[in-house]
């Protein structure tokens, strides 16, 4: 016998076992759904894409982190880093045949060979919606809605959609002529959370120049509290004589009664003027999604409004807005959350098996369950019942079916519940109702 | 303005834009709901693995094709270029914890740097199953049921999934006194399809060094016609004095039988003994599924039994049967067919938007729909009533609800059949309903 190779993956990498890709399948199957129900079209572009296109511009961070290598043909390759880049290059290519409005979708896999403390992974899944090629606000507005419809079907518990305009911000930055010191007051604006309001004022003086009074004028207005209602009253004076301001305030109102309009709980949405989401690529709305039960795991769905998705690669203006899911972030967070289900198996129904002489009708059986809707296992060895019903335990089968030879003579079957240990008789042929009635189906 | 990046995809690469995306999805999902209700579960491997752990036993024509590199951390990595060697690691790491028997299916992107010729792709979905920790014979008919139903549910037309098993041929051979000319003998008869008997007896002799007489008595065997019963029948004698042989007859007698009672049509099921698929990986049961309305493109679904799965990363013996659904394969085949829709989108509706006086009705209206189970999209600019109805016939979409200002003072709306070009007024209450019986649902 050869030397054994030792099964091992590489750092920052790892296997999904049942018990971690059926749930992960779940949630982006959820998504998915939600994704289509508002038009969004499924779209995939190739993992391995020309370095130069994915550097885009170039020089940041992630451009470190790419995997990058030569390929057979001396190509200098490598593989996307996210889904943005790929979808900007996949839309000057292929827009100008599809057209616009195009709404898409994007669910797949990005590599980022970085730091793997903290729980990061080198390989990890974006599931990205984004409607390109319109400014109306109604394309804000579903934005919003899918966010919505998506977090009440996940189950995650109550959530809050924090929405921001950032014209607001500029608006008020003009409004105290200080546009040019954007960037660092920005910067220091996105830390407040974090570092609380006298440490922000400090930087913003520090970094940005800027009088102790300016700084307290741009905190001002990220302290605004109270329902939206009451915000969007006070932002006015805040942004006076500033077009984009006035302009981000009456969006924002727009904005928010549309997606109230369009079936969203009020409550689930909350003006929030401290969000900046970075500092130079939103445009417009952007917004950030928190658990209410977990709000410290940090925003689960983010996005926001672009004026120009594609200018690296067409000349054709492309103004869009989209989100991008944490599945990741929000799976970690329905397992801190008690709401993760420890299944390895989507069948919920174990047939237990005794031996080869009733083979046939087993098969039989289990054909009749799968017909009205039920996942089905059938154990594909002959041991002892004890055994087949440890196995279903671990695995999380819901329910076990056992027919011995006096079960096949009366042309009956014990149905176990493997949670409640109660066992029933039931007859073969009423066995699928059964199934379903005790999963509440 | 800076210089344009050429949007470009690398060569053996591609997009897939909605109008290929949808029905891929479409696919894998129902491939998905079918393993699931037999109990296979879902899992993941990394894309990179360590290039040890890919190469195996090494020295074929893939190992060449590997995107192999060196990664940040001066590792020898690649990219998989299938999802059976990542399975066997996979299980080789968590079999022991999983336990066994252990079904799983596994979806994902493989890479091959190979020729484009041909219509080849360097970047391609593999979809595959596995029953592993077993030799019953159970989980060969689940394989084969499986199959089945999945292809029942495809709707690509009659199929037939021609079914073997190996130990067979080898009894055959046994018999003959020709096992040591296995590999010669099988590689001529893997050609009888392509080139014929006449050729194939000619190779066997001069590549095998068999006599003219002991070729014939192998093509005799894969010569066998008729019924299943009827080659059961015959086969006997052909494998005499042969425990392999023997044991290959009753085991197929068995699966075909368990199939049938699992619900199999018994005339989708070809017992043909020519199959061999590869030279000596698979070691029972062997099977290849072709579409009756265009046999020329191949199998479509293949796989067998092995003996063992893992032997390069542990020592425990996992024997198992499994099978890989071609996905490109069979969209080809949907295309050819004309069974593909030409959909760009998931919406069934569109919703017609005139301007901004509406639209917290407009999405009341869509959230109405969509809360019937219909996927809607709302046009998100106010054009003519022609250019968006000439929208949504570009992109498929089957009905375009038209509100205008003297519906919305009536509570009403015209329903647009865009296939049909019917047009019918419906009150606004029961528009739901309206369409769901326009689509047929």
């Amino acid at each position: 016998m050869s030397k054994l190779i030792q099964p091992r993956t590489l750092k920052g990498f790892r296997d999904h076992v049942p018990a971690s890709m059926i749930p992960r399948e779940r949630l982006i199957d959820t998504a998915r759904e939600v994704y289509r129900s508002f038009g969004f079209a499924p779209i995939d572009t190739p993992a391995l894409e020309y370095t130069e296109v994915l550097l885009g511009k170039g020089g940041d961070e992630t451009d470190k982190q790419m995997y990058r290598f030569s390929d057979h043909g001396g190509r200098d390759v490598a593989l996307r880093f996210d889904l943005t880049i790929p979808f900007a290059r996949f839309a000057a290519q292929n827009v100008p045949s599809l057209g616009t409005p195009f709404k898409r979708y994007h669910v797949g896999p990005v590599w980022r060979g970085e730091n793997t403390q903290r729980g990061r992974y080198r390989e990890f899944v974006q599931c990205d919606f984004d409607t390109i090629g319109t400014e109306s606000p109604l394309a804000d507005v579903e934005t919003l809605l899918v966010i919505h419809e998506l977090f009440q079907r996940l189950e995650v518990g109550p959530f809050t959609i924090h929405v921001n305009d950032r014209k607001i911000l500029t608006g008020l930055l003009e409004r105290l002529e200080l546009v040019d010191q954007a960037v660092p007051l920005l910067r220091a604006l996105d830390k407040l959370d974090k570092i609380g309001p006298e440490k922000v004022s400090a930087e913003m003086q520090a970094e940005a120049g800027v009088s102790a009074g300016a700084a307290e004028e741009v905190l001002a207005l990220a302290r605004l509290e109270g329902d939206n209602a009451a915000i969007l009253d006070a932002l006015p004076p805040l942004v006076e004589g500033s077009e984009l301001g006035a302009a981000g305030v009456e969006r924002l109102a727009t904005v928010l009664a549309g997606a109230v309009a369009g079936g969203a709980q009020a409550d689930r949405l909350q003006l929030d003027v401290a969000i900046a989401r970075g500092l130079d690529y939103y445009t417009g709305i952007v917004f950030e999604t928190t658990l209410d039960d977990l709000p410290a795991i940090g925003s689960c769905c983010s996005g926001g409004r672009y004026d120009d998705l594609a200018s690296l690669y067409t000349k054709e203006r492309l103004p869009g807005v989209g989100a991008s899911l944490g599945v990741d972030r929000l799976l970690a967070a329905l397992e801190e959350l008690g709401r993760l289900e420890a299944r390895s198996t989507p069948a919920e129904v174990l047939l237990v098996r005794f031996g080869d002489q009733h083979d046939g009708e087993l098969l039989g059986l289990a054909a009749q369950l799968r017909a009205a809707g039920l996942a089905v296992e059938v154990y594909p060895e002959a041991r002892k019942l004890g055994a087949q019903l440890k196995f279903a335990d671990r695995r999380g089968h819901r329910l076990a079916v056992v027919v011995g030879d006096a079960e096949w003579a009366s042309g009956s079957a014990q149905l176990k519940d493997l949670a409640s240990k109660e066992s029933s008789e039931v007859a073969q042929g009423e066995l699928a109702e059964a199934c379903l009635r005790r999963l509440g189906r």
